[in-house]
């Protein structure tokens, strides 16, 4: 199966198992049915035995899951265990937000492998200044700032107009997946993805069923 | 056509529809096609023609859409036409940011319709104090703080392990839909809307595809 054909609800709800099944292997949970661990992910026993037969055979007919196991098994399959570096692209006031955020989750939560790595803003008097330890750059150092520190995925936090041109330079520089907070319509090749996160565009999409 | 019939990738593009239409507005456009109002949007021309079809008849064959009168129906279609109070529950980073972030959108952005009206958070340090001229109550005064500023929509942007206590007391006060962005899945009744927006979530999907 390649990963291109799993569909993103389906990945979804396994990052959600996998909160759930964290908290049962910090609770001493050592078994777990599908019909409880759909319970407190939000959706049905069937659901979850669905999603879970994409990737293997995980549960035991009578006994359950076994929670540790499973945790693994798709912390593995959802790439836990190989290193994520991000960059951050604006450090303005959401920017700093949601780098202090990754910076300290990435410190404390276990098989959390995503690690900032590095900032980028054009502000000259935030450049040379850190932020949780890690150095605010200027967006001209990208190509040796991303080959240095092998950047995964980019978060774009910059003003809407200038978000299109920096993710076209971080594209060029090898960055495959992004997280856009800018309230802009990005544009990339095939083989690339965008994820949207627009706070304002959420709202107004909530907001129409009230 | 009931509002919960309308799925909601119709109405998240129709959010998309109304930034492109709103810039082409600024742009002096008077008249937009179909295919030009996708390629912004990133979806086809067919898929506009039938997302705009559900909502009535706006364009003319071999003239395209009136850009300005197509921006002012899907305002109102979308509710943009009336008043959307919004509380923040948590005024930590991530809280503030998005609270500054959106009182500086509301004073800013022609016909958008969200007022952050309340700021919520325990810590006795905060409580009294003034975020972009909010002030910060304590939960305990939710109660007469959602009657009194009719807040609709409630930003979730407290600890994961106080998120769902929040969201109880918020439903018993009136509050019908939820942007979340704590780490937890949020149990509501029915006829409540939940959107989670959990960065750490996101990026996790991400990560597979990559």
């Amino acid at each position: 199966m390649t990963r291109d054909r799993v569909p993103v609800v389906v990945i979804s709800r396994m990052v959600v198992y996998l909160r759930v099944l964290r908290d049962a292997v910090t609770a001493g949970k050592e078994y777990i049915s599908s019909a409880e661990l759909g319970d407190m992910a939000g959706v049905n026993s069937a659901q979850v035995r669905k999603d879970l037969a994409m990737f293997g055979e995980f549960g035991k007919q009578g006994v359950g899951y076994p929670v540790e196991t499973l945790a693994e098994e798709i912390a593995r399959i959802l790439g836990h265990d190989t290193d994520m570096p991000i960059a951050v692209f604006g450090v303005g006031e959401l920017g700093t937000a949601l780098s202090r955020y990754l910076i300290s989750r990435s410190k404390t939560l276990e098989g959390f492998s995503f690690t900032v790595k590095a900032l980028f803003d054009s502000d000259p008097a935030k450049i040379g200044t850190e932020l949780g330890g890690v150095v605010i750059s200027p967006v001209c150092s990208l190509p040796e700032v991303c080959a240095r520190e092998n950047i995964r995925i980019g978060i774009i936090a910059v003003p809407a107009a200038a978000a299109q041109e920096v993710v076209d330079l971080a594209v060029v520089y090898g960055i495959k997946g992004f997280l856009n907070f800018a309230p802009a319509k990005l544009k990339v090749p095939p083989g690339v993805r965008v994820v949207s996160s627009d706070v304002t565009m959420v709202l107004q999409e909530l907001a129409f069923y009230l």
